[in-house]
């Protein structure tokens, strides 16, 4: 038996009193209007049923002048009728994309969520039109210009929707320049359809509906990450429909790390050897698979191999990876097998992963063992290279090979903090520590990527979403040549406390915050006194769908409700 | 802004010290080994990631002698040979049930979950039989002796299942009695198959297997509330699903309470007006669906209508229902309106759950409101009936409009308490305050459900699983006529701090614990040391499946894990 008692809980506590005094001052300095919420302990537990008064607590108020679409588009009008949605409703396609299957299979995921109060269609169907009278939406027409279904960074997202008055015309019409876009326009379409339990029939309000949309910036990311906690690939398919209800289009799988190593690597097969266990693995099919289901859904899949630093899994496949047993990152950079591994797991990423980007990690590099191990030190000596210097040309090694395979290197920010000038100009300088980066990186001609860590970690669970929402990404860059360069921004779901079984609660719903401030224009997502219902609904259609999203009050992300209410209301 | 600082910390610490106090002392009485794991305050968040060194952590070793099926089967043999499955596996259905949907639905399932590793079936198949040679798992031929395919207390849940050696025969075979026997054959079947990452095939170890097995109780439980917590009807099917899983077989469904009036009652169309809002209510068509999907994977729903107390809610829509507006509950004994509506509610029920079983409460009723509103008091008085009298006279009316209608009624352990002599003979009584009463209760000759709060309540984060496991419905009966009266038992997911977002994370691995001990044979299910890491697997085998199934080791239930780790190992 080992008890283990909680000395450290005052400190604790004491710390998390600090912290909410620093949230306080940022949100007194933003001038927001943040409700603080009182931590309760999980320990204190019900142990009877309360018994207590029923308290009248109708959430769902309709607000007038709410426009319920997460995000925002872009630009939208509406009307005041009613529109009745057949639950027969059906899918017409023209333009040039004939019989896509993306845009049939996202349809019909799209007809299950909306018509799920619905059981028996045609008899429903019936009964409602003749109750109801006048004119049903019986087609929802989508016209995609392009045939080619390529899905890469910049792919065409833009998409107007028209849904019409009651009594004008039966269908909705749908424009997208890709199919991606239209499916983004079918989730805009999907969040327009309520459910009226009064007469159990599936109704679109104010209409008519006229959206022109397209997103603000092309990489909204959300990262995973599947070393410190090996994801299912069931539990990465359930975070990818999740990411598209939110027009998120980046998932950066940060696949291997110190911990663990579980994905195949055919050119060198004992690599996944560092994998947890012999169940915690993932076949280069799974990764295909994983890559197809996501552009499905519109959505790219980033991989990330971190080097020289976060490695240690490597070696117990391949131990002369390590400078020695006893150290064991970063990666022997005296050893040519380093470099011949690195580029046998690009090459093999190449055939699975049609990104542009690739991000190659280089971030916390303690160069420390290279010093310590003498065939290293000896190593570096030769050349008259300090480990600073080792650092960069190992850094600089790894891009060459990423880049000769047709690949836009992407890094953390370390490497461009400590020798930014030598790293190839198609670097796109992933930001982390403090977007105070974002103007310097922007200076050298470089894109950008804002995950400032303070706030857009979501591992850090007393970040609330009203800091999740606000961080923009263009803070200070004022010309249009500036900002073209932040090709956009990612929420961090780093693993070390997120396994299958609290990972959605944990990413949900705050990455939608983000995924607002990523796709909506400035001007109409920069409110948090407006968000927040709008947020609240956003989530309880989330866990209509089926995704585990946790309370938007909470005071720490993840936690499940402190009381009985609405979803609406916590 | 508000900030409500945490007085009552101090008092939660003492708490928590005095309850692992308790845990300490039981678990040293039942001579258990059980580690109790030291509380992280959620609070303390890396602020960095880790950058530490590899360790050697294979968790998922292959403990010899170890049989990994959960629940275990009543009986079984296995051999040392390994069979190859073939990916294009089919079902062959012998027997009286041709064509059965729910059969061949569900082997879809199980399909798509133990080949979530292979893509391209085809090629995988042949490549794999070439390398592996000999002769793979071509089919498996399932034998159901009844085309019945009613569902209902006491069906029949037996089968044998017979998988060959290698080289032996192409074909496993699988006998029932009915086709909810083959359903929990084909889960036995399910687990038994694993994925080996170096040949990237499906096998299983240990051929031939020869399984004979039956569940130990026929009532084996899952109560989820939908009062305290709306959960939408895709939150309610994933639960049905991951019950399967563990071979459960009774969704309770807590319907209604004080809190909230969800569900659709079309006799009294005003009564979920008592709904936290428009959008949280169930459809009637919703109940039939959800009855309809659980059906199909061998699951009862049992309905829970709790009156006269936890009953608030109805009197939104119908005010008189109320003793008086501020005093709300019990139900207004005196008004004729209010045995209307139940037997309203009751009707409506009726169209919709087959099942025998109809929960009908009558637990934690405080009569004082009777007492203090004088047009009830005189009620009473007229009929020189105490408010206790009250309380029997009300649940024996509702135990009559039950069984009117065909229904054995089930109630909490209180009008048991109170007035079990004058209760119906057929009462299933439902023990939740201390499994003392059980015995109690079949002195009388009626049937009693297990639910003691103390280990069997889901809501109570800090029990563990172990206790859980431990908890034997049977203590101190010794008879097998006593013993065929304790019909079975069932975990409680009371929903105060239960919603879609943690509400998995609540149930698994804990309920999984408690199937087993329903399940099993008590002489093999008795050992929570040997429990322990088949329990982890199976958890992993949720998390496989979709299924956000927490840690088993944490101290408290549905908390991430404090650290990075294999499934396994947490």
């Amino acid at each position: 038996m080992r008890v283990s008692f909680r000395w450290c809980l005052p400190v604790a506590v004491g710390m998390v009193t600090l912290w909410r005094v620093v949230v306080i001052l940022l949100v007194a300095a933003a001038n927001l209007e943040v409700e603080v919420w009182g931590f309760r302990p999980k320990t204190v537990q019900p142990l009877y049923r309360s018994t207590g008064k029923w308290k009248a607590r109708h959430a769902h108020r309709v607000e007038k002048d709410q426009t319920w679409i997460w995000p925002l588009p872009a630009e939208w009008s509406k009307g005041e009728s009613t529109l009745l949605v057949d639950s027969q409703l059906e899918l017409v396609v023209r333009g040039a994309l004939n019989q896509s299957h993306v845009l049939e299979e996202s349809f019909e995921r799209y007809i299950a969520h909306i018509f799920v109060h619905l059981t028996e269609k045609d008899v429903v169907s019936k009964i409602k039109r003749r109750k109801w009278g006048g004119e049903t939406l019986q087609k929802l027409v989508v016209n995609v210009v392009s045939d080619d279904e390529t899905l890469q960074l910049g792919t065409d997202e833009s998409y107007t929707l028209q849904v019409p008055a009651e009594g004008k015309t039966s269908e909705a019409y749908l424009e997208a320049a890709t199919v991606y876009g239209a499916l983004r326009g079918l989730e805009t379409f999907s969040q327009l359809c309520r459910f009226n339990f009064s007469i159990k029939a599936v109704q679109i309000a104010e209409t008519p509906w006229n959206v022109k949309d397209s997103p603000r910036f092309q990489f909204r990311g959300l990262l995973i990450d599947t070393s410190r906690h090996y994801l299912p690939v069931e539990t990465i398919k359930k975070i990818i429909d999740s990411m598209a209800f939110a027009k998120l289009n980046v998932l950066h799988w940060h696949i291997v790390d110190t911990q663990s190593f579980p994905l195949e690597i055919p050119s060198y097969p004992d690599l996944w050897k560092g994998a947890y266990s012999k169940a915690e693995r993932y076949t280069m099919d799974d990764a295909r698979n994983i890559v197809e289901y996501a552009r499905r859904r519109g959505i790219n899949i980033m991989p990330e191999l971190d080097s020289p630093g976060h490695a240690a899994s490597w070696g117990v496949g391949y131990p002369k990876l390590w400078p020695s047993r006893d150290c064991q990152q970063p990666l022997d950079i005296s050893s040519k097998l380093t470099f011949e591994v690195i580029a046998g797991i690009l090459a093999d990423f190449r055939n699975v992963f049609p990104f542009k980007l690739m991000h190659l990690g280089g971030d916390e590099v303690d160069t420390s063992c290279w010093n310590n191990t003498p065939h290293v030190n000896d190593w570096l000596e030769k050349r008259n290279l300090s480990a600073h210097d080792g650092y960069a040309s190992f850094v600089l090694e790894v891009q060459k090979l990423a880049i000769a395979l047709d690949w836009a290197p992407v890094n953390w920010e370390e490497p461009f903090n400590e020798f930014g000038n030598l790293l190839h100009p198609d670097t796109v300088v992933h930001e982390w520590l403090s977007n105070d980066l974002v103007p310097k990186i922007i200076a050298t001609g470089r894109q950008c990527i804002v995950s400032n860590q303070d706030v857009w970690y979501l591992d850090h669970l007393d970040v609330p979403w009203e800091l999740f929402y606000l961080n923009e990404p263009l803070t200070d860059l004022n010309s249009a040549e500036q900002q073209r360069l932040v090709i956009g921004g990612e929420v961090c779901m780093w693993g070390e406390t997120a396994d299958p079984s609290d990972i959605e609660a944990t990413i949900w719903p705050r990455a939608a915050a983000a995924a607002e401030r990523l796709w909506s224009p400035v001007h109409s997502a920069n409110s948090t006194a407006t968000a927040r219902a709008r947020l609240s609904r956003f989530r309880c259609l989330l866990n209509e769908r089926g995704v585990g999203a946790g309370p938007v009050r909470n005071y720490y992300a993840r936690e499940g409700p402190y009381e009985p209410g609405s979803c609406y209301d916590q």
